[in-house]
């Protein structure tokens, strides 16, 4: 067994591939020390350079520092060979400092590699795979199908790994793993079974999983309680939005379903829509279009790439949306006429978010036999930790169960991890909770360590 | 201005045609008593004969007395034949006696024909025609693509009354009515712009108007209040369900979307799935099928007959399915296992109709600034007045609220239009109202009375 120190020279990094960047993290195996991060935009996007920028974290006798860089590539760049750039910067930078004598390449320092994949089926832990061991890509293929625009990403990255890389061991940490909880009578659709088998069951399974891990584990240690009888509702509010019910430490109900598509609305998406919409939206709905190097249905590609913020109010940036409200807006007006965009697009999203929360929150404390207490109201992602003005809106409309905003601690700039916004007196406690996907997936890949 | 007496002897006649069958009755213009009733089932139906049954209502000095028929059609019939039988059938065993001299065919009596109407579109109030003033029908022609299953119905029958039936108007009270009232921020999709200009927007309607404009008027009578005053949550249980958040007499939010797919789970209806489901369950979704004698996309015949009840449990019976509950079931256990058919089919719709009740009372309570008291929670059609089990378990989740079920007027067999099943100290009113939305339609048509 490899004790403490020798821990401390094995290293585990994180991917997490978007649909057109690569977020990045290195950690040292024992203490899970950053010491290498950032990310890479514009990744294989036709007439645009790749960007990346990386931070080098030195820590010298427990002290803190980094060093920032930018470099940008001269040419569009596929992921693979972005990737490749990122590794190479990491071994210049970093590793070669930090690697012992007997690596032949600093890179080989990489124990795991984790990827943040979206889309696990019906998978109940994270799947590992190394030189040789290879057969799990046949699932994560056909998986893509229902994370098109995330999946394939992955997939590109994993193989090159495998090829590049292969000391390491490659640990896929699957964003459906977490709802593996959800009961039938919530997973299941009411619907035929399907002509053809399907590449896993056609149920919902949930997204944002390894986000609502984090904040499950960071919340109830803010709290001071064992995970198992913490009971959470949890706003993951970024381009991608999503609610989740968790009630003894597990999953209960989530928005998200199939894919990502279903639920709230998002920067692109459009969320839940009357199922035969697109039909009459875009009749040639089941054409195969290629995005960004994937195939997929034009009705795939409409909804979740031509909806949401983007098409009521153009532009997909939240922030943005709530710059433009006037000072006297009333979010809870009826009034609001659809001409107004910026007005409509707060309102419609602050509405379909109040109508899960309500589900949740009857859910949750109408149970007549499980624990049935609500222990904090969790804001987070870009929106949930960032839209002042979203938060106050959300507290002010559930006073009628007693919720009071602490209006000073919700404007808070603080850097604290999770950061505690009601009165001492709510009877809903409020929090704010920086989430970390990748920090998750190095805690889920440690015990793969070797 | 005709006088009491004149209105007596003209008549009204709700029409309302279903995917196989049409429903009917015969109102007094005047105090609007039903002199005929009845339906026809198995209307242009492969292999089946259609069946007429029919009620002769006598009012002898105000003793109310019926006589009821059932007659059984020779062969296959479409609905225009249906339909004349039918008219025969009423002037024959009622008209003829009812008539005054001066009208040449007993129908002439019939001024107004009322047609039940799943889709108006954006249309504001019901719509006449009479010979000569047409136009409308191909408006509702083109709403036929919203919902196809029924709105073709109606404009065969409403055409077989213009050709037939000269001497009457027809008013086409539409299920979209009563949610006219929505909310930009209610209505929208978030959703670019099609491609092609659809007949109307693409927007949220909502159906089963008819009804909820009926129990408002029949609830807020027997609550003593103005219906302008009135704040309901209605849940319209049948083989088609929704739910409606009614505040100051106006419908607010409702369930069903552009068409009556979006939602709750039906007999054989989905209700709302990931938007992109169908495109993994059926890939040839665009294909056109002919249903029934109507031209649909195989997603719509998929979604709207191949989901609900009859997918998860074999039947599209509710009934039928509580009765197959085991005595002890607990519906709100987590252990429901997919191959328990009964317990799951149970456990999920509950599941979705409290989904939507914490939505509208979270919506309803927690307004800042409107009304946001509930004056009560009104269970209707056929599985909101029959399933008394489903009512008493949507009051035992309520009891965080401190909703009280009386458990014996639960199990009442009354006829009275509306049932109080709460006890005196429950701080939710729960009532049962049988709607009737033949009434509504003839209160609706009578202002166009000529």
């Amino acid at each position: 067994m490899p004790g403490p120190s020798d821990l401390e020279n094995k290293l585990i990094l994180t991917v997490n591939c978007g649909s057109s960047s690569i977020k990045f993290k290195l950690y040292t195996a024992e203490s899970l020390r950053v010491i290498f991060s950032g990310s890479a935009s514009n990744v294989e996007q036709k007439g645009l350079k790749p960007t990346i920028k990386y931070v080098v974290h030195h820590n010298e006798h427990g002290h803190e520092e980094e060093e920032k860089f930018q470099e940008q590539e001269d040419e569009k760049m596929l992921y693979e060979a972005v990737f490749e750039r990122i590794i190479t910067l990491l071994e210049e930078k970093q590793l070669q400092h930090f690697a012992g004598q007997e690596h032949e390449r600093p890179r080989d320092l990489i124990r795991l590699i984790t990827h943040r994949v979206v889309h696990g089926g019906s998978q109940m832990e994270p799947m590992v795979l190394w030189p040789g061991h290879e057969e799990g890509i046949d699932l994560l293929d056909k998986l893509a199908e229902f994370a098109p625009l995330h999946n394939h990403r992955s997939i590109v990255v994993v193989k090159a790994c495998l090829e590049h890389l292969p000391a390491s061991h490659q640990v896929l940490c699957y964003d459906t793993l977490f709802h593996q909880t959800l009961a039938p009578k919530i997973y299941t659709y009411p619907i035929s079974a399907p002509e053809e088998a399907p590449p896993v069951p056609l149920r919902r399974y949930g997204m944002h999983g390894l986000s609502y891990a984090a904040i499950l584990r960071l919340v109830s240690n803010f709290l001071g309680k064992e995970k198992e009888e913490t009971n959470l509702i949890v706003a993951h509010l970024g381009s991608g939005a999503s609610m989740c019910l968790i009630r003894s430490g597990k999953s209960e109900d989530t928005t998200m379903g199939l894919t990502p598509l279903e639920g709230l609305p998002g920067g692109t998406r459009t969320g839940s829509v009357d199922p035969v919409l697109i039909y009459h939206h875009t009749p040639s709905s089941i054409e195969v279009v290629n995005y960004k190097g994937t195939d997929i249905t034009k009705a795939e590609l409409v909804l979740n790439t031509q909806g949401g913020f983007q098409a009521l109010a153009g532009t997909s940036d939240f922030g943005q949306i709530i710059s433009h409200l006037p000072q006297d807006f009333d979010p809870f007006s009826t009034d609001i006429s659809a001409d107004q965009k910026w007005e409509l697009t707060y309102a419609l999203f602050l509405d379909r978010l109040l109508n899960f929360l309500g589900s949740y929150l009857n859910k949750l404390r109408g149970h007549p036999t499980l624990p049935s207490h609500l222990d904090a109201l969790v804001f987070s992602g870009g929106i949930g930790e960032h839209a002042v003005r979203l938060r106050a809106d959300v507290a002010r409309y559930l006073g009628w169960l007693g919720c009071e905003l602490d209006v000073k601690a919700n404007e808070t700039d603080s850097e604290d991890v999770v950061i505690k916004i009601s009165t001492p007196s709510s009877k809903i406690v409020l929090l704010i909770c920086k989430t970390d996907e990748e920090q998750q997936c190095a805690l889920m890949a440690k015990p793969y360590l070797f």
